[in-house]
């Protein structure tokens, strides 16, 4: 019996140590790190875009090797807007903490589309990676449109 | 004949055209970049620390999780460290840019213990799992004893 209350009371402060070992990461570190994964999803992505508007050759190998990349990028920005970043210096808009749903359903277009171009990008059909390559990039810009400032 | 050809210089031009659009890259946006890189990886890394530390409680799925990111991570700043950035400010030191052989095989050394971590925690074994953690951790440390200025 003391076991089993030991056991469970470790279980409980286990998972308050998890909880606060993520709520005690910096405001600021958050906004740093989802700026990261912003920063490196443009270098990862902007090539592709360039090869789909036909401004450099179209390589299979770096589409898929980068949509790879994209792929676990485009899950890394979204614990970074937490509430507790919401006064702090940035280009996010207000509608981030405000219009949550709408920003969350954003973020799954744009992880799902990502996760279409890495199936898509396992062939070498460069008519169907271009074409998915474009919708990425709506998704892109359709979040970015709402809930970032004007650049 | 005529087609042949056409092709063998579009080919030549087309490997020109990607490797102008990579050195067209400005060097600051290298450095952000690779630093971009270096941010996730503390981020994703960091809580993998704790736990092998024993300061968070073991979490399977997060440390599964986190080294399918790094495995993505580890291969994102190399390029980063390209001359053209020789000169800027960031806390690269110049054992970067001269002990280059030094350098590839550090990145290749951290690269290989985040595959390994990988393969281990494909299963649940905490032990080993904790062991691999401590593997990766001692080539961060190494990697950044030889190239990176004291923090």
């Amino acid at each position: 019996m003391k076991k089993i209350v030991t056991g469970s009371l470790l279980a409980v402060l286990g998972l308050s140590m998890t909880c606060l070992a993520q709520a005690q990461v910096k405001p600021d570190t958050l906004v740093k790190q989802r700026q990261a994964a912003m920063t490196l999803q443009g270098k990862y992505f902007g090539p592709l875009g360039g090869m789909a508007q036909g401004k450099v050759p179209y390589d299979a190998n770096v589409v898929a090797r980068n949509a790879g990349y994209l792929e676990a990028l485009s899950k890394m920005p979204w614990d970074g807007f937490a509430a507790s970043t919401k006064d702090l210096k940035s280009a996010a808009l207000p509608a981030v903490f405000t219009d949550t749903a709408k920003f969350k359903q954003a973020q799954e277009q744009f992880e799902g589309e990502i996760a279409k171009l890495v199936s898509v990008t396992k062939s070498s059909d460069e008519a169907a990676g271009k074409a998915q390559i474009g919708a990425v990039g709506k998704t892109c810009g359709g979040c970015h449109e709402s809930f970032r400032q004007k650049q």
